[in-house]
């Protein structure tokens, strides 16, 4: 993206009202931040590192492409595999950890695995001095490691399903790498499922995709476009793989999470049977799914602003900040830490900022760090029996009389999660343009939004969009209600309804 | 260890007493038991194999020497973190994630470190086709990359002190490897703080110690000593390494835990240097600590039995299984049922087993499991208004009134656990032996006991005792009163008080 001249004429004439939307934060006082991180309507990937290095959620690691994830960070972390966690064992899923290092002869044992992953797999090749007889593949992902455990453990129908997930870091040597987005190592969650018939293994994979897509929802705040991808985008090694696609503020897609529907590609490959109840020895059906520490990416770039983070209150380490002002007249700290004490024994995570700075310092930072709620509290507040409550996702400001504000506050975390997400849906959708040929496509992406179009369901239109677009095909929806009958591409006969987008 | 005839007798001619202790479940039902699982008494290793590959905690992973940690003994690692987690963060500590992946070039900066990890480092040399200009290390432990990233971080007074934990996995190329006790790859944990003053972090040296050994108290339900090892058995690296050691019924010794007090070794190899309130540059104190999956062995060779594991109720994954019995019988199942409602309602980890197989089996099934306490509920059960509780710790069984059960047992699993802790104390106590000179040590240590003696200080006598008697020092317990004056192995004057055993 070139750089561009800054001020707030420019955003409009530049992005329309979508900076209306975006940049809804920019007042006079804004002016401090930018000078602190980059203008996000200029160079949104200079917005993102700086604010991902600002706020300390993550720092480069010494080995190129490789991230340290800060205490900040895996927090929000933490949270979302509370989160998720509780969802998968709610639907029957229990942990177990595989090792790490897997023989390379594993890896080529499923044909497009193998050329999937062969080129950006780190290899252990000596321990000490002494060379290995079989280099070792650090685990890109888990299939054939798994699978060669279940090859042990299935063998009668009874030992069905088998539903397991591992919590893992994992290694991709990727050329381009971003914290959180993409990295050499980063952490995942992976389940790995057999079941006796296909139906039962489609009926998993989707019913994962829903638990992932609710998650971002519930918990992100994030809305997220579903479907299946095309045969080019899938999963190496899989037969369907299902996708979820969240719009990130420049409307470029980040694909957030994927379930896929493994057929017995794997099973037949790695020799997993089962006696079924008809004497009869079969391959079961699988699927794997996953989700990682891009999600972390994903909030910030759904959500952030000029300001820098603006954290969904489920996952954010810091609910509540409260700040004291004129915290050396006499009562304010008294007050503030009752207030703390009272916040705190309701569940709200809080911290009281009792730090020796200005108030007006201490609000930046906060709002920079995207803690959704900010309570200020003064000798005049005391006075009036009232604290000023602000809210991030606004920046609206509200007396709350003393007495209410442990009611108040957790509906209003919940009041802001909601807000959130209504805002990343009006986005989303208020940024998918139907379009029906190259030219429009064109525009539209230039306008930073989604294209839903038809699609003749060839690969090379799909490679042609790509090289001259940019864009690349991110699902087809389950609803297929066609927008057009030719083919967006080729102008060819077409049935699909297909979303493209430019993604990271 | 030696195969030997088995019967009762001969296991009190071999280990006197304790037979009584380590076999008070033996009665005429355990002949079905030995035969699936070695008698512990004859062959304890092959005991302990058969007791974690048959109740699915673990099996071995293609690589020789990992572990695959399956769903049931992932569950317990799941509550080892759970509850350690808690108590580090409640002592302000905050967890955060490192590249796994460390320049070759970090390792050797450290003087005793390169010298104690280079032979066990597993390399990743190539990605793909491509060789890397530098070999990468697979993290053995982080204290080379976290003091680099440290580095950047820490400038002033005011950022300390850093407090930071990290969950991860590590590899170690072992040549005698078995699960969970040594594996090429565990998970653990392993703290790295920065302070200001050398006392600061001797403090925090001592204070994780602690919270490791009330943790064994509290949650494992097992007794340890604890002290500081000796120069040749500290981490490589450290100024002052302080141990737990933990008594397996075998009466070997278990390193279960180590804090590390690093003085500022790594903080002025890694050029750590924060400004003080002097206007000095200083390097900052430094500690780490850790423990892993290896407290799962702890916990099964301190707890186990010939019927199999007993697991310990605050980390057993089912703390309570219900086995109806006659279940075809009107009303069995909807008393089961509602016994297992309000268990679960209560917060106890409750399984109801209705699976189609006969009591007996599931009884012996639960109990080879270490499932604490089994409820047996029939119908003359129901008529009578009680159940059967029977105690996996103690065998004891006793009818609970139907209305009492729901308050009766969190407090019997109360009562487990500290019967349990009471067990591993008075077995740790009574199997610790003060000698005075070689010939003595050699007869208590074959008679399985830990070895108190005096030792003059000196590396050779360390070496002649391991060469001799396959005992190496264990730690210098704080309470240092003298048991005589004379070194255990050379006889010259001796001031120090010493542990040695045999070892895991």
């Amino acid at each position: 993206m070139p750089k561009r001249a800054s001020g707030y004429i420019m955003y409009l004439t530049i992005y329309g009202a979508d900076a209306q939307r975006i940049f809804m934060a920019k007042d006079s006082n804004d002016k401090q931040f930018v000078k602190d991180i980059a203008d996000m309507t200029v160079d949104f990937p200079q917005w993102y590192t700086d604010v991902v290095l600002k706020t300390q959620l993550v720092d480069y690691g010494p080995v190129k492409g490789t991230m340290v994830i800060r205490p900040y960070g895996y927090e929000i972390w933490e949270r979302i595999q509370a989160e998720l966690d509780a969802r998968f064992k709610a639907t029957g899923h229990k942990n177990a950890y595989f090792p790490m290092l897997i023989p390379y002869s594993f890896l080529t044992k499923e044909a497009e695995h193998v050329e999937g992953f062969a080129p950006e797999v780190a290899l252990v090749t000596h321990v000490g001095k002494n060379e290995l007889e079989e280099p070792l593949v650090v685990r890109p992902t888990s299939e054939t490691i798994i699978c060669s455990m279940y090859a042990k453990w299935v063998q009668s129908y009874r030992d069905l399903p088998v539903l397991i997930n591992q919590w893992a870091n994992v290694v991709r040597w990727e050329k381009t790498t971003r914290p959180f987005l993409r990295t050499s190592e980063f952490l995942w969650q992976e389940g790995h499922t057999l079941h006796a018939t296909e139906e039962e293994a489609r009926e998993e994979t989707l019913r994962m995709l829903e638990i992932y897509r609710s998650f971002m929802q519930d918990v992100l705040a994030i809305d997220v476009l579903t479907g299946v991808k095309t045969e080019k985008e899938k999963f190496a090694g899989a037969v369907e793989t299902y996708s979820m696609e969240a719009m990130m503020l420049d409307g470029k897609s980040l694909q957030a999470g994927t379930s896929h529907y493994l057929g017995n590609n794997f099973a037949s490959a790695f020799e997993i049977k089962y006696l079924d109840k008809d004497g009869q020895l079969k391959n079961p059906y699988q699927t794997s799914w996953g989700v990682s520490t891009r999600l972390i990416g994903a909030l910030i770039m759904a959500h952030g602003d000029q300001r820098g983070l603006k954290l969904p209150p489920r996952v954010a380490p810091i609910q509540v900040v409260i700040v004291p002002v004129a915290v050396h007249k006499e009562g304010v700290l008294e007050k503030a830490n009752e207030i703390f004490s009272s916040l705190k024994a309701e569940g709200v995570r809080v911290e009281l900022d009792d730090r020796d700075q200005s108030p007006g310092w201490k609000y930046n930072e906060w709002e920079m760090k995207g803690v959704p709620v900010r309570i200020e509290i003064g000798p005049r507040d005391i006075e009036n029996g009232a604290a000023m409550v602000v809210r991030r996702d606004t920046h609206e400001k509200k007396l709350v009389p003393l007495g209410e504000l442990t009611s108040a506050i957790p509906t209003l975390l919940d009041e802001i999660h909601d807000n959130m997400f209504r805002q990343s849906h009006d986005f989303l959708h208020s940024h998918i343009a139907v379009c029906h040929d190259m030219d429009e496509m064109a525009k539209a992406l230039d306008e930073r939004n989604f294209v839903k179009a038809m699609w003749c369901g060839c690969r090379e239109c799909e490679d042609k969009i790509k090289e001259q677009l940019a864009a690349t095909s991110r699902v087809l929806p389950f609803d297929q209600t066609p927008v057009g009958d030719k083919c967006v591409c080729c102008g060819k006969p077409a049935s699909k309804v297909l979303y493209f987008a430019k993604s990271y």
